[in-house]
């Protein structure tokens, strides 16, 4: 039988154990944080009806989606975000729901990005939303829970950057794409975005609005209602050196209304927006008669993950601690015995199966990242006593099997 | 503008946040299991080329999986298991692997099943698996830590049932259809079996040799090699009365190559086999030329829950423990230091963001799933108290806020 090539699509990647490990472990930080702040989870399903997913966040996110006829000719997608799924499940379930509504979601969705500039097609968000207030309360708690996985992961040079599209709504003409363009700031400078503006023709009037909207940089004075958000967000906590309002946020995704903010790392630019979110009070509608105005923000967790690791600060799972070597078929009652018992005392602990040379044994006890391995052959099992090595430290000490435990304990 | 009609595909459906609560706590304590017995996590994507994964499993496999072309018209498919993207990524990262490789991984998988027998085409899988080692202690540990995950969930009544698909190699004639028609055994009976065997046209030979075979019930006598997986099982803390040898085990995938096994819930026959594994030595060399021989077990886990839920016997999980009431403006400051006071000692704590009728913010609170309420209005906060209400009870108290946590956590 000729072999299939075992690869990957462009653009979608495994994470092997120890990569994988530590991104657990950095989802269950966040999780715990949510639900510090009252959410609870959802899950929606990874497929939708297209017509549920088309037309919500832009001609961009409709032509990268993943869309196609199903076995019974459906037309569906891939969901391209946990936003219009969210929006889509509170129309479907208004009656049943508590409202304010607030839920979160940890899972990936898949865009068909141009995969040069490093993107992947298939990557995980992991949003917070508050649906059915208009309460800026709402829109603080976003941000401060934010600002609390932050913290809990250790991160502290993160700035909030927070505005209101509403600041934008005395750009007439072509509104969406001036607010695209504005959005572009950063990346491309404000002498980009004019020139950009001017590629779509604006009346010279707006290009000036804008640009003196641009300029005012760290002068720029707050509306009120961002004003009021801001303290309140201090007053759940935030520190008040890491928020400011910047008249150059608009984020790129149409449904945005008012509040839109982003978070940058200050002393690392390159990760570039690693958090955005904002206020969305006409997507429900598109679904149902009943308003229902929700904010939201979205980690895009895989730029977390780099940060993390770039600054050393990955979250540490356990994984594997203890390896018992395999000394052969007399030994199996004893070795099975110990395994299952360190098991029941709840320490992570793998055996080997082959009856392998003991220096293959310890390189596998090393290589699964276990701190120590145990030993258990003829002399011991006669003498009633267990063998601990630390694999770290090189150190090996006899103990008797009764005492195994505390010694696995406190090595 | 019209509305778009918020509705699943069918098949697929939400988890909303109780259910999925306590969907999550289950997931938690299966992988707390795994990782006990030296399994670390691997995630894999949703998406592979279609020629990786079909043509594993069985024509029905390749029939049920949603395949499509993508926008740079790659033939592709959504994974139909969690063991062949698992075969893939062994055979792609050989050289860099350490054997044996023992992973788990909890995710969806896509079948476009009928759904009029019940079934969903979006649902989970909960696997373990160990790749690279013919050791029969590896197929023990499989079963052993299954087991365990049982054990774990506080489920009592359990039976794995152990075969081996050699003991089946005396079947010459369509041999794989025999094998899948002998896996109907639980459902159609000796009786349905022989009936279908006969429309399959076999000799009358093998018919016979079918019927001796499944008609040894309890006194069959295991083969050799799973008599010694039993017992190692065992060695590693499987209740003995909780294993057998069972000769009408098949399993319907094609790749099983000997050990094969099920486990059914003793009192809730109506769940079938809520859990099934086997050895499959030939599948990593579809795509490698180095023969990996593995053995792995899937846990149906949406058969698991609802078993929980029937038996009453669902994991729980905190969710919201307080909610602290909004009492105006006027109270915002206090309001807002008590919430975030309560978050930073770890405890799970929402706010109500609008002024509405205090009934109203306790039905809240109460839908919330929350324990306590807590109030500050204009007389507490003059005194410097808080009052505290546990829902259940309706008992309040009035305590110093510097008393609060304390209050909090004794309630």
């Amino acid at each position: 039988m000729s072999k299939i090539e075992p690869r990957n699509l462009k653009g979608f990647r495994d994470y092997a154990p120890p990569e994988q490990l530590a991104r657990q472990a950095m989802f269950s930080k966040i999780q715990s944080v949510f639900e510090r702040f009252g959410f609870l989870p959802l899950s929606t399903p990874v497929l939708e009806y297209a017509e549920v997913l088309m037309g919500k966040s832009g001609e961009e996110a409709d032509k990268l989606s993943y869309r196609f006829k199903d076995n019974g000719d459906r037309d569906v997608a891939m969901r391209y975000d946990l936003t219009v799924p969210l929006a889509r499940f509170v129309a479907q379930n208004q009656g049943r729901l508590t409202y304010p509504f607030k839920r979160y979601q940890i899972a990936p969705v898949w865009r068909g990005e141009n995969t040069q500039r490093g993107r992947l097609r298939e990557f995980y968000q992991c949003d917070i939303d508050i649906v059915g207030t208009n309460s800026l309360i709402a829109d603080a708690e976003i941000i401060a829970c934010i600002c609390s996985v932050f913290d809990a992961l250790d991160i502290k040079n993160y700035l909030v950057r927070l505005n209101n599209r509403q600041n934008f709504e005395g750009f007439k003409f072509k509104q969406i794409e001036t607010i695209r363009t504005i959005d572009k700031t950063d990346k491309i400078g404000i002498d980009g975005v004019i020139a950009e503006l001017n590629n779509l023709e604006l009346p010279a009037e707006q290009i000036e609005q804008v640009r003196s909207l641009l300029q005012q940089g760290d002068e720029a004075k707050p509306d009120q209602r961002s004003k009021a958000i801001i303290d309140t967000s201090i007053g759940l906590g935030v520190n008040p050196n890491q928020i400011i309002f910047d008249p150059t946020i608009a984020r790129g995704l149409d449904y945005y209304t008012s509040t839109v903010f982003e978070v940058i790392l200050k002393n690392n630019p390159e990760f570039g927006s690693i958090l955005g979110g904002g206020r969305y009070d006409k997507l429900v509608d598109t679904f149902s008669d009943k308003p229902l105005p929700a904010v939201g923000g979205s980690i895009g967790i895989d730029r977390l993950f780099e940060a993390l690791e770039s600054m050393g600060n990955l979250p540490t799972a356990l994984g594997v601690e203890v390896v018992v070597l395999n000394l052969g078929e007399s030994m199996r009652a004893e070795t099975l015995r110990v395994v299952s018992e360190m098991r029941e005392e709840g320490i992570n602990v793998d055996l080997y199966y082959e009856e392998a040379k003991l220096d293959k044994q310890f390189k596998y006890a090393e290589n699964k990242g276990a701190r120590l391995a145990v030993i258990i052959g003829e002399e011991e099992k006669a003498k009633g006593t267990v063998k601990v090595k630390n694999l770290q430290t090189r150190e090996q000490i006899e103990v008797l099997e009764t005492e195994l435990l505390a010694a696995v304990k406190s090595i």
